[in-house]
């Protein structure tokens, strides 16, 4: 079927390819000559064939904002917008409705696989409505990968809950890398361990912590043993901490993703003002001597 | 080749199955007779050619000590024993250094794979000297997945490694679990997700967190919707416990495999003596109403 | 001076009580008409001599907002209006606005102390500007506890900044209690500690731990051995929550914080979702016996 | 009365100071010539009159186990020691015996109060026998802090109770340490808080969270504000590790006490292995950026 698509980076670029080499024709967006295909937004529209649908895959928050508005002002009663970026979900129900005013329809959809969906396909969570969802359908079987439908697809509930599922994914992701992270970390504290990286890799089959990220790591320590190369500084990009919100306004126990999230904040602080404050109170009741500023490396 | 396996339990009994599948010759001991070949550890001794090689399969702790002695003393000089079961990797020096007295060999060899691992074959981890390794090849070669062998095994370090990585795996193991746990609870508390499990499911193909455990989660949900039949009381066997005693010891942060840890010890608490504290705390100081005993369901 | 106070709850009644002893003249108004000392805000209003201090103590959120609303109607510019309750910092600045476009003035109190703020003094901090702040003065030193001032009162910066610090207060406060109710559930955990009351007693001078606290908690076992009366369902009133918000957004690590937020979140199930997960992907896995629902105690 | 008192740094100096002050006869034993006031422990033995009773205050492990090894060989039938230090109360049983064994008692004493000890006295945790705690009680009299007994002192049960409830007294000061510090860092990174110190200050009294530490992180902050001449690298004294892992022994949920301790091994870490691998991961799987070694700071 016919796409636009408005986003051409990382992921937008990438699935342009897949849904190119799946039979379907896509009309890209981007700011960027080098890769787009058309001139503006308003071109994007002039290029499809009514009813269209627009897949918005760019960067969550004002970005996104704005090109959802400027789709409600280009698009057409009838047509249909799926916003595919890292949006919260609490965004989706104001695009639908601002959307919806326009007689346009709309659906969230959480995509996960990063730069490796080209070739392995993506996991789709989608939110919105039934008939939105089945027009789109030939896109999402595209883009997910092939096998079952079930198991790399959902169409999780109304607007707004394939967000809210892809919020919870990465929440999972930042827990799951925690957790194998620190496993790393004590493997290579202890001497007894003479072959962290074959360890590693021999848990990739028949172990029960076999996984995807897994093998990732694997593939990351043969390209940069023992992470000479690499900073230990790690950004977060906003669905953790969404995660964590939710736990908290539902009540829900999220020790080991917030654990994970606050790892990520305390990786990028040269020194912790906490840490300052505590062993301050260790010299006061203690006579503990400090580390002075001057003697920190 | 041939091999002696003591303890016939749902892991023992399993790997004699596969082992025997792939033309080894295996004489298993286990005390109930419904299972066993032999009556007896000095039986198993005898119906093995030296030089022999001894597998123990055996609860960790006293059963797996009492069982390494004896065989201290059934078997000869030039024989080789193998530990392939959950002992904490502490025990493994006395153990190699107890047969070793008696010129006996020793491996430790961390196995993952619960009952999946007659069919998919078993992770291995193994620590202990080159030749002893060399040795229990054959072996080691039929109880690992099929494929690459550095894809399921690993020879981890000297005597204690095989051990201390099967010990990290499970500490890992603890986090990931929780992460996902964490993870499915949210998504249960938000009404919009109308499909928990088809998220679940969806996330088993192409996504970042993809990994076996999930496919369990989703196949565990499909036996049992909601998890309706069972309950939170959650056990521990003993290596997350000791994955964070080791944490401790090389001075490794491990907040998310500890918190996986403490969430265990508090889902087996009827109440907990700490949040009676912290209740009372608040009664006292801001007249906020408690739950009497009498109230609480 | 003159004050009206609104709110003659728990902790208004009581700030009411002790800004008489001091020699102020309160006119209190409740909806209950058996503490009230007026029938209506109107009325409020009506019997204060104009420029008028209303002290604002009601429950956070809906009550306040609507209080306030109600206070820019019935009150005049030149008027100032002091919100003493836990209102979310975030709430303050839209008060202000609302306030300000009628003349009247605005500030945030936190207040700390409970129900034993009346005898002691109730620590605050205050948020607004100096002249505001300069005018309730003596109202802020009577309510404070006796003594040098900046030992229990802070003007802490512009608006919001007083509920700013009253929330991370809470947020410790929370921390704070779960340290303690830790080790308390630790010391009963061990059969050497015979006097466990006695313990936490001898830590109530001298000791690095020693604090009001766990003053409060020696009390509290004075009158409930063993909490044998006590259910550990412990609610949370927003500011632990807030405080861990206000730590996202500012990237900062909060782990004793959060613990002891979730700590609570966990005390208020029946079973945990999570946990059933965890207990039924061990199942999986390892073929471990789950505990059924009907075995659960 | 008459005592031997083993080791004279920070704390043994000073108790000797309080325990002369208090009218009793102290001998002193310390390998520095400057403060010891005999020459060996046989010469301290033989100073004193039989029956003695003397006091250990030396470093916990090695140098505790020495000294008592050898004051059990100078010392005589009907003799009383007392391990004042921060043993591990593991040790407390053994050291029992080995005195024991000689006809000579023991006694353990956890210890609190710093350097603040010697004026405002410290708060005192024994375990042992009734005899040999009654025939000490003068030396602990004069040690606690005045007023009642048991607001500074408690005969906590058998031998090894009075350093497990030092022990666990420690790990609760981290979790409060921990407590206060994330509120700080909070504070300061909040740009309406224009007086973080005055927050903290109006916190000593009147409210929830007073207590002699957070005296104490006033006190310090006035003397270094902003903690600029003081690094976050904390140390930690084995305490609170001893915490955890009898929480774990337990089965005791510490998430708290355990937060606390890993933020301190994280603060002495100038990269974290763990997190290496969770940027090395995101970049895997997501192409995200990683920070160079080189770029940070």
């Amino acid at each position: 079927m016919q796409l636009g698509l408005v986003g051409l980076g990382k992921m937008g670029f990438n699935m342009r390819e897949r849904l190119r080499a799946h039979g379907h024709e896509v009309l890209g967006y981007d700011p960027r000559p080098e890769v787009t295909d058309v001139a503006s937004l308003a071109d994007l529209a002039a290029g499809l064939t009514a009813p269209r649908v627009v897949w918005v895959m760019v960067p969550s928050g004002q970005i996104t904002r704005d090109t959802i508005a400027e789709l409600a002002q280009v698009l057409d009663a009838g047509d249909l917008v799926i916003d595919g970026g890292n949006s919260r979900f609490t965004e989706d129900r104001p695009h639908a409705d601002l959307l919806g005013a326009a007689g346009i329809g709309f659906l969230d959809c959480g995509v996960s696989g990063g730069v490796w969906g080209l070739e392995s396909g993506y996991g789709l969570m989608v939110g919105g409505g039934e008939s939105d969802v089945a027009r789109a359908l030939p896109i999402f079987d595209s883009l997910r990968p092939e096998g079952e439908r079930a198991d790399g697809y959902v169409h999780a509930g109304p607007v707004g809950a394939g967000h809210f599922a892809k919020m919870v994914h990465n929440g999972i992701e930042y827990g799951l890398m925690q957790a194998y992270a620190e496993g790393y970390e004590l493997l290579e504290a202890e001497d007894l361990v003479t072959d962290v990286h074959g360890v590693l890799r021999a848990w990739t089959k028949g172990t029960v912590v076999r996984s995807w990220l897994l093998e990732l790591l694997v593939k990351a320590l043969a390209e940069d043993p023992e992470f000479a190369e690499i900073s230990g500084y790690t950004q977060d990009s906003g669905e953790g901490r969404w995660t964590v919100e939710e736990a908290i306004n539902h009540a829900v126990p999220a020790p080991v993703i917030s654990a994970a999230l606050f790892a990520r904040f305390a990786s990028r602080q040269s020194d912790s003002p906490a840490m300052k404050a505590v062993s301050a109170l260790r010299n006061q009741f203690g006579g503990h001597a400090v580390q002075r500023v001057s003697e920190s490396g």
